[in-house]
């Protein structure tokens, strides 16, 4: 199992990369990871873990970095040998099973368009991202790759959330719901109320409409939604979160007792770092995006998560079940 | 001034219309107000306060209420008596100034919708939703009324949105922001990437794009958003508000420290009491939706901003300035 992890990706690159792929090494006998980037900032920065198994650890060098504020086209197109570039074509060519990068969400998903392609049966790959919830998280999808969504897209998916959750998260039967403003049939938008009679006939485990009240209840495990919905909801949540910490921490240390509250398992629930990553599903092969601001667990686990994906073989089961699912008989 | 109160819609009604209704009194002396609903459950309510001043009190009587499963199309059509219809009734005959409900927010809708009728204008009449910030509160339109959208929609989103922050909420200059994935124009679904483009010539004070992560800032007063996306964040905030209270407050329990912690300040910021209900925009009338579960600081603040409505003659600065903003030549 041999992985391609962008090592340029992080606000703080190489560092949390090169600590998170040693996490990983460390936790998985089976797994070689290939850092691809400035070859020279990364010896140095190996040079720090005297201990790493260097066996199973390779560089490969890429001589440009795709920048936050750039746009993803352009950046793709004009840097052929971007970390971003060089890593999803060593996934493509077979010399890595998967891709993993912290780095522009955008220019990731453009290169793994272009370079990956996406599956037959697959109209528009979507991102998935997992929310905190007061259970456990829940796979949300799309989270921001595609805007304007048919009702066929949103069953599309539904089917790549379950087998994502299914595959690489190993959920038995993941419980799918349709995010909406009403949990009667009927409800919703033009595309919501068409999605729904689909995902009813879908064969999924859908259990229904899902309001924005019900998401933090952790009732599910995928939740479908198109991509402006699915983005607006996200970086909302992030901002309410920090935004309510912040103010009880205000509140903590007005009232003087800021060495008796333990904050520690409240920062511990929002935290993405603990979920490791967003798949772009419905490319051919497998792509992690991890925050630009991940710290080293965040990028073992999105190791961790890509190997599950690999090993689990989801690259051909939505390959089999999309084209089943999008024939004409599957409705949409 | 006067104003008909809905004296049943709150989930303890009348007890909360009824004392909201006193302090909204005692506030303001010019005022008036018509309790509507259950006369003798209003008589006796009354009763339990001796001091009330009942030359500026009313009772009409209603003798049906609309509940809150039921569907708003049908309780309006079949409760031609409910407290809902009897007080826009009021309204609209000249009765009442401004009418005042926390019934379903649906069956407000559908009455104003067809008693009082939309004004010249305005396609789509929108609910006003205040959202808590950093700072002070953002009204949000459309917080549910519209699911489909059309960009001169979202425009007159916008309109109303301004109208209604300069004369109900005293600002002078409402800063209008649209609600979308990315700051860049071009930036968003169809409807937002033309709506953009109608606002930025609107003459409004448009301040551009506006991600999911900035609303908390508090840097806008205006977010203009379709109906779909309105709701699901209204009922999202709602719910991750009560989760990460509720997480802190267990990890202060097990501290031990609950008494030496004062979270009042955390909820007052939090408090959708404090600002006074949703407005219905675009009827011809000052209709103003309350929480189901509001407590009497809610409808007496609702009460508050009716009667700004009133005083700064809304209703007709919407009629005439959706007037011109509809014109031919004022695109959309």
């Amino acid at each position: 199992m041999r992985i391609a992890l962008d090592a340029m990706g992080t606000d703080d690159a190489p560092a949390p990369e090169v600590a998170g792929a040693l996490g990983a090494l460390s936790h998985d006998p089976d797994l070689s990871v290939i850092l691809v980037g400035d070859e020279p900032s990364l010896k140095a920065e190996l040079a720090q873990h005297p201990g790493a198994p260097i066996e199973r650890l390779t560089v490969v060098h890429a001589t440009e970095r795709v920048h936050a504020g750039e746009s993803p086209a352009l950046a793709v197109r004009r840097k052929r040998d971007s970390s971003i570039s060089v890593g999803i074509k060593l996934h493509k060519q077979g010399e890595a099973d998967a891709f993993v990068s912290a780095g522009s969400t955008g220019a990731v998903m453009a290169a793994s368009l272009f370079i990956l392609r996406p599956l037959p049966g697959v109209d528009r790959p979507a991102i998935g991202i997992l929310l905190p919830t007061a259970r456990e998280p829940v796979l949300m999808l799309d989270a921001g790759a595609n805007v304007d969504c048919k009702p066929r897209h949103l069953l599309q998916f539904a089917h790549l959330g379950h087998i994502y959750a299914r595959d690489a998260m190993e959920l038995e039967s993941p419980r799918v719901g349709l995010l909406n403003i009403g949990e009667e049939e009927g409800k919703g938008n033009e595309a919501t109320v068409e999605a729904r009679t689909l995902l009813a006939e879908s064969g999924l485990n859908f259990v229904g409409n899902v309001e924005g009240r019900d998401i933090i209840k952790g009732d599910l495990d995928v939740l479908v939604c198109d991509g402006f919905v699915g983005n607006t909801l996200l970086k909302f949540y992030e901002s309410v979160a920090e935004f309510i910490v912040a103010l009880l921490q205000r509140e903590i240390r007005l009232s003087h007792t800021t060495e008796q509250i333990d904050l520690r398992e409240v920062f511990q629930v929002l935290d993405y770092a603990e979920y490791g990553g967003a798949p772009l599903l419905g490319v051919d092969g497998v792509a992690i995006i991890c925050h630009g601001e991940s710290p080293p667990k965040a990028i073992q686990n999105a190791l961790g998560v890509a190997a599950r994906a690999v090993r689990s073989d989801m690259v051909s089961h939505i390959s089999r079940e999309l084209a089943v699912a999008s024939a004409p008989s599957g409705g949409g």
